[in-house]
Order: structure tokens, then C-alpha cells, then sequence
């Protein structure tokens, strides 16, 4: 299909496309925008009718955005921001050059000017900053009859009637109907018979997290956003939802990896920023990492004895940095998902060090069978490599997952204290205990 | 409002708990019986009002669903399972032992036993294993009158009305039409005339992974499940993907740090359990770790003349774990989320050679500073260290972004290419490349 409008791009057959485009899903027109040459993509992009235009819009990513306003006439801008979704809308201005905004709030109208002034006052990541103005709002004193009439004359530019929203002569929030009770319902019931008031909202200060769990918990595929005063000011609908659940998930992988989290695409990111997002921690856990070398010079009179010791400490540090990132896995995805909390901490180290005692003593127990009994490595030493790897596996998994939760105590975010940062920890431990051991086994 | 209801059962107030209960949401009602005495749970179960048993049934964990099911009669069994949206009463047969299988099969006729046997052979992960066959569809040749009147009809026993389904008499799918445009359009045109025939559809064995895609990719809300012959047999809701983001983000996780992927919460795992999914991966990487003693014995000599070298082995080790860490996770995910594919390789190889020679050059250039000037090691010892470094992280990088990649050719999953078995792998190297730099430099 794709393959076909580009063909037909490059012979030129205006009146084709557009027969093909109307026909399309407009996520799938805004991915043949992107293979288009940009010089083209203006031409294409015009060729859409009016109420598809927006939608495209909304969907084709950030630099056509700007490609495709700074070509466009003031007039065309006008039509596509005020078809637009209100939170796409947001979402495409909070991305812009102070140019490309100049030149969409030239043509919206004051309110319009006003209320996105409002939105992108919202903090990053909440609430309000993801909401949409395009709910359906009712009145208790509404039939069900009525409320749908109202639906129909102004439905259409609601971003979702899947569930309509009451509110008092103040906009304050009095219950949520979803249009499946409206329509089963006795058309000369009141709204505010139906209506129910148990509802799950959230402030427009509120962490868009804290929004995604609510949606979660509860199922829903909208929710009211309120201001302080128990105002309707906005909904989240569901689809965005399900992008920022992926947006946390990646930021915490990322936080997990040693990096600074981004929402850029790899493949879009320049090789600069990913450097950059990655050289800070790397050198923070390659400083902190030069304590291991103090550690083994401290013992250089050991390692001078007994060199075959140093055999083995990458395969100690190796075994301790997974023992211990398998712990604060479970642990960060476990705080992320709400399933621990910090009341949980003392059943997570309970839990942690039962499981470390019987993972080490199989490891160690493996370990000994074959670097005693395989590689006829002399006892004692490898007594000392065995009891030193038990201890490590105990500590690293007691410490993978006690870290996670004192780093939520103290508000720090759960996931930076995953792999690197555990294995930097763990290594240090580990060679102390290696080379006191050691000391103590082969009497040195 | 918890503790209210639960001091209300201490004190046995049956009608008051009444009372309080039927104002609750279904899902915190779940968490309510959470709470309770096992002892009490029946009686709380029985005291809810019938329609919305089924729901709070549907929200409380396995073991209590269970338990319920154990305690009450065949008669409420049936009502429990005939008031439950035929997905949740899957996933709960699903999971329960086979003789409150028997106790649920034997209380429902025959037809459904039919379509519960057919659905339990769905494969795992598949799309068929999370759909749900209480859609609303509908004739092309209704008019848009008859089909609201359809859904008043029936719409009560659905999961959604907000999006129906046309089908022909032989059940093939021929469109979709959502509430929204049904209640805006005339009343006496005809649902041909309206439908949306441009639909996003799987069959019954396609990947729930894969639904979730296009849940993403199109912003839907519910989604058709056909089977070979495109014939409608039940719809995916939104409210499942959401669930299933979640689990295939978790089962990554575990994947990337080394264990075996579950799907129980960490608290309610047993010990032996939890040890279980993480000993194999331990022990696999222990043994590869081995690779590393052999290297070391092999540079016996060169590690006996300038001991001081051992010092640096965890730092660079440690480093180079990191850098390749951060390259494969950017990869994974990226995998994952579709940003990426295959044919990407090339470009992906290029920007991680790019990233890692600005990173390893001030790695190696900060680390020299330190330990050549602060600690005044030796200027060709120094050298060796830095030269390391920078190689360590290219290679790492570099192996990092590609290994995810060459996973999946081989239709592995990208995410066990992650810090554990890069790192394993980075080890290696690393001290082939800082032994022979050390012969090189210093002239063993």
C-alpha cells in the first residue's frame, strides 16, 4: 500500500493519491509521510482533505510537525490547530521552535491563546499536562434524552462520549455517566439518577503515573481531571495512558542501564546526546570503581604470595554484580508496579536472604566441584573462592534488595539502584572478603 | 473506608457492611476481601449483591477465587460464572486446580462447557487466550434505528458497546462502527453506509504482544479476533493490553537481569521458587565466568612480574560491563517497542562505534589523569590501563548494540542479551586485550 502512494508520488497523479489516502487509516498516512521526500511531503499533506489533515497531523513525528508549518499559509495553520484535538494540539506547541509558535498562536483566538498559555503552564508530567478540553459535560436535571440531544449536537468534537462527565453550575464534579448506561437507559430518567458518584479522579497537579496506576486499578478508559476546587478542568483518555506507560517503563530501563532516561527514539537520537547520556554515570561507577583498586593494592602482599588468586576475582565480581541485579530487578519492578511498598522491607530482606543462602550454596558447591576436582586447583584455595563467593551471592541479593527500597525512603527514584550501581558496591565487598579469607584459609 | 468495613465485619454488622458495600467500586471492594479473615470471606462474598459478586469475584487473587469457589454452593457457582464476562472466566479456570475446574464446568451448559474447552486450547500469549466473546454486532443492513435499539436489547450482557462489529451471515467480519458515530449519524441510514471497513483485526493464534502493538500503533480501545477464515470470534479490550504492556515489560526485565520470566508478584512467591528462576542463569554465567580464570592462568607471568596490574582488573571490568550495558538496553528496547528492526544493523553499528569512541576517549582520558597523576602509578602501567579502557568500551558498545539484534535473527528473544551475558562476554575480552597490551607496553 505504502509502496503504491509512493509511486504514485513520484508520477505526480494528484487525483490517485488523494483517492488512495481517503481510503487509509490516517496512523498508517502518517507513516507514508514519513518515507516521503520532505520537498514532497507539503504538496501531499495538501492534497488530504480538511478533517483528515488534522488527524495526520497529530500522528507524523515532531520535525515534519514543524516542516509542514513553516510552508503552510497562516489560513491552513488556523484549520489544522483548531481541528486538532486539544491535547495533541498542546503536545505539538510544547515541542516547537518560538517561531513555529509565534505563528500558530497569531492564528488562534484569544481564548484559545489563553487556555494554551494555561496548558503549557501545567508541570511536566502531570495530569494537566496530558488532559484534553473535549469531554462531554451534563446537568443532573438532564433526561437521558435530553443529555443524548446534547450529545448529538456537540459530539463531534469531543475527543471521547465514551463516558460523559456531570458537573453543577459551578463546574464542580458530581458524578460520570458512561454513554452504555445512557443508551440503556429509560430516555425520561434524570441524569443525576444514574450518574455515578463514585469516581476516580485526579488533580491537574497530579503525576501522570499515579494516573496511569489509577487507570490500572480500576480499568477505565477515561478519567476527570480536577483543579483544587473540585472543577472539571480536563479528562486523560486511555491511549494516552498506554504511551505513558511505555514512556515510564523506557525511563526506567534507562535509569536502570546507568543512563540519563530519554523519550527520543534511538535511531533519532544524535550520537552527541547519546554520548552525553551515557558518559556521566559511566564515569561516576568508573571512580567509584577505583576503590577496588585501592582495595586489591591494600592486599598486594597476598596476591603476591598466592598470584593464582587473582584468577578468580573477575568470576566472583561477575557472579555477585548478577546475583545482586537479579535482587533489585524484582524490587524496582515490584515498587514501580505498586506490588511492594516500604512496609514490605523487612519481608524483602527475610525473603532475599533465604533465597541468597540457597542460590550460594549451590554456587559455591558447583564452583568447588569444578575448580577443585576439574582444574585440581589446590583446597584451600579453593575453599577460599567458594566461601567467598557464598558470602558475596548472600550479600549482593540483601543488598539488591534492601537499596531499591531506601532509595524510595529517602525519594530518589528506585531505579537507579540497579546493576551498575550494586555490582560497583558488591565488587568492593567481594574482594575484602576474598582476600581476608585468604589471609585467614592459607595462613598468609 | 477500608477500616470501616472491616471493623463492621468484627463487629458482624451484616446489614450496614450491605449498606457500605454496593457504594464501592467492584475494584476496592477486591481489596477489602484481600484484607479479611479467610474465615469471613464467604460470608462477605455472600452478603454482595448478585450482579456485583461477578465483578468482585473477578478482581481478587487466584488463591482467594479459589477458596470462594471451594466454600460455595453449585448454585451460586453458576450464577458467578454466568454473571462474569467470559475473558475473566477463562483467565480463572485457567488457574485453578481441576477440581473447582469440574465445579465450574458441571454448572454450566453445555454449549458454554463447548466454548470454555475451546478457549482454554488457545495457545498461551496468544490473542484468542485473551479475548472476549461478549461483543455487540451488528447487519450492514440495519439502519443505524434498528442497530441502537439492537444494542439497547443486548448491549447489558457486553463488555463494550463502544465500538460494534458488522458481520455477515456467515459471521465474516465486514467492518467496525463506534458508538460515537452511530449516535451522531441519521437515524434511517443504513449501517453499510457508515461502517469503517479499513479495520485493524488479528487471528485467534496471533501474539498478544502483537495485538498490544496495534492497540499502540492505532490508539484503539477494543480490537476484533477472527479466525482463519476471517470470521468474527471475539474482541480484545483495551483494559487487557494495558495488563499485557505490563507482564511483556516485567518478563523483559526479568529476562534482562538473568532470570526466568514470571508473572507472580514477588511477595507472593515462595522462596524455592524465587530461587529456582534465578539459579540456571547464575550458574550458565558462573561457568562462562570460568573463561576468564583460564585467561588470567594463561597471563600467569606476566601477572607475577607487575602484580600492581591485577588492581585494575575490576575497574576495567567493571566499566566496560556498563558501557555494553547501556548499548544493549537502548537496543532492546528499542527492539521491543518497534523503533527498531533488523534492517537497522548497520546504522546501529555505526552510531555505537561513534558513541563509544567519544566515551572511551574520556574514560581512558579521565582515568589517566587520575591514576598516572593522583596516584603516580607508573607511566607505562598507566598507559596499559587507559589503552584498555578505551578498547573495552568500543567492544563493548559495539558487541552490546549488536548482539540484541543477531538475537533476534535467530529468533531469540533480544532481552537475554543484556548486562549479564554482555558483561560475561566484555570480561573476556577485556583481559585478553590488557594482558597483551601489558606484554606490549612493558616489555614482558
Amino acid at each position: 500500500m505504502e509502496k503504491r502512494i509512493l509511486d504514485l508520488i513520484s508520477e505526480n497523479k494528484v487525483h490517485e493519491i488523494r483517492h488512495e489516502l481517503v481510503e487509509m487509516n490516517i496512523v498508517d498516512i502518517a507513516q507514508v509521510f514519513e518515507e516521503v521526500d520532505k520537498h514532497q511531503l507539503v504538496k501531499l499533506f495538501r492534497i488530504l482533505p480538511k478533517d483528515m489533515a488534522a488527524g495526520v497531523f497529530s500522528y507524523v513525528p515532531i520535525e515534519l510537525q514543524q516542516h509542514i508549518i513553516e510552508y503552510i499559509t497562516d489560513v491552513e495553520t488556523k484549520n489544522i490547530v483548531d481541528e486538532l484535538f486539544f491535547d495533541d494540539a498542546i503536545d505539538f506547541i510544547e515541542e516547537m521552535p518560538a517561531n513555529i509558535v509565534k505563528k500558530v498562536l497569531k492564528n488562534t483566538d484569544e481564548n484559545m491563546r489563553k487556555l494554551i498559555n494555561q496548558f503549557l503552564n501545567y508541570p511536566e508530567d502531570s495530569a494537566g499536562s496530558i488532559m484534553t478540553i473535549e469531554y462531554v459535560d451534563l446537568k443532573k436535571e438532564m433526561t437521558v434524552r435530553q443529555a443524548l440531544e446534547h450529545i448529538k449536537r456537540t459530539g463531534v468534537d469531543k475527543e471521547t462520549i465514551n463516558t460523559c462527565y456531570i458537573i453543577d453550575a459551578n463546574r464542580k464534579l458530581e458524578g460520570v455517566v458512561s454513554i452504555r448506561r445512557l443508551i440503556l437507559s429509560d430516555e425520561e430518567k434524570l441524569i443525576g439518577d444514574i450518574l455515578n458518584d463514585d469516581m476516580i479522579f485526579i488533580q491537574t497537579t497530579g503525576d501522570q503515573e499515579s494516573a496511569a496506576m489509577l487507570f490500572k486499578k480500576y480499568d477505565l478508559l477515561s478519567m476527570p481531571v480536577v483543579d483544587n476546587e473540585c472543577r472539571l478542568v480536563g479528562i486523560i483518555t486511555v491511549d494516552d495512558i498506554v504511551d505513558i506507560i511505555d514512556q515510564e517503563n523506557t525511563e526506567d530501563l534507562h535509569k536502570m542501564a546507568a543512563m540519563q532516561p530519554s523519550e527520543e527514539e534511538y535511531l533519532k537520537t544524535g550520537v552527541f546526546t547519546l554520548a552525553r547520556h551515557r558518559i556521566v554515570w559511566l564515569l561516576v561507577l568508573m571512580l567509584s570503581a577505583t576503590f577496588t583498586v585501592s582495595i586489591i593494592k591494600k592486599f598486594n602482599d597476598v596476591l603476591e604470595s598466592v598470584v593464582i588468586l587473582a584468577a578468580f576475582i573477575p568470576m566472583l565480581m561477575n557472579t555477585g554484580g548478577n546475583a545482586g541485579s537479579q535482587s533489585s530487578t524484582l524490587i524496582i519492578r515490584g515498587l514501580a508496579l505498586g506490588d511492594i511498598s516500604l512496609s514490605d522491607t523487612l519481608k524483602v530482606i527475610w525473603k532475599e536472604l533465604r533465597v541468597s543462602i540457597i542460590v550460594g550454596s549451590i554456587l559455591a558447591l558447583v564452583n568447588f566441584l569444578r575448580i577443585y576436582y576439574l582444574e585440581r586447583v589446590d583446597v584451600m584455595v579453593s575453599i577460599t573462592v567458594c566461601a567467598t563467593m557464598f558470602f558475596t551471592v548472600i550479600l549482593a541479593k540483601v543488598v539488591g534488595g534492601l537499596l531499591p527500597i531506601a532509595a524510595k525512603c529517602v525519594k530518589l527514584d528506585p531505579a537507579i539502584m540497579a546493576s551498575p550501581m550494586i555490582t560497583t558496591i558488591v565488587d568492593a565487598f567481594t574482594l575484602i572478603v576474598y582476600f581476608s579469607m585468604a589471609v585467614w584459609f592459607l595462613g598468609l
